[in-house]
């Protein structure tokens, strides 16, 4: 712990969620998807490996899972563990509440199906699709969760 | 779009991250690591299905992917779409910079093996150990993405 702070205290329980992760098999394509239709923007990326976008408080991480269950990087001498999966994982947009309308023609006119509309019990609205990859991604107003 | 907001704007590229998942095939065992060592906050849960944790800004959802792989719930009549992967994923935990070098005894107080550090060439510091399911999981400073 070479950077460890001077002024340090015992374990506080994390506060945010720092690195979200999806898995492809596919960059390119499901990189088009998460750049032009979703329009996030892209923080650095290594060919067959690996797209990082920079969102407000956290990163979402898209791996090729094949690349990064078996390699091996490793940074000042220690390895990254490795992790990878496969099926269709899922994850949720925070959109404002004054933008989620647009999101259906935003889908429409990349040609997304939009597989669900869900309106929650406590006014939260969520619009769900599949990235290129099958991934279920949600589009939502923060009242789902924060309301 | 019945509680479409009047005031609607364009679409607006999302800023950040409402839910986060992590999937696992034993929810009591799992959610032992996420509510004691990690000390998240449960939100809600549902025996055999997924328990949810609050964090600020977003949420995790920890799912068995086995139920929502095939399950069909309805909403207001629609469905919330499947999804579920097997195989290791992975997160990051945003860890306060004056809190992360209690992390390593945190988590040996609880048996639980660090598979990896890496202080990286920025200055952000990573603390790697697995889940119960085998998900990668990282304790980092935000100066690792926002520096």
């Amino acid at each position: 712990m070479q950077n460890l702070n001077k002024d340090q205290v015992g374990y506080q329980a994390p506060a945010a969620i720092l690195e979200s992760v999806l898995y492809c098999d596919d960059l390119e394509t499901c990189g088009h998807f998460y750049e032009q239709v979703v329009g996030l923007r892209l923080a650095s990326s290594l060919a067959g490996r690996h797209r990082f976008y920079r969102l407000r408080g956290g990163m979402l991480l898209l791996f090729r899972s094949e690349a990064t269950a078996n390699d091996v990087i490793k940074v000042n001498g220690q390895v990254i563990p490795p992790h990878g999966t496969t099926g269709s994982g899922h994850l949720a947009f925070s959109i404002e509440p004054e933008s989620i309308g647009s999101v259906p023609e935003r889908l429409k006119s990349f040609k997304i199906l939009i597989e669900s509309e869900i309106e929650w019990p406590n006014g939260g609205y969520s619009i769900y699709c599949r990235d290129p990859a099958g991934n279920s991604i949600e589009f939502a107003t923060a009242k789902l969760w924060y309301g």
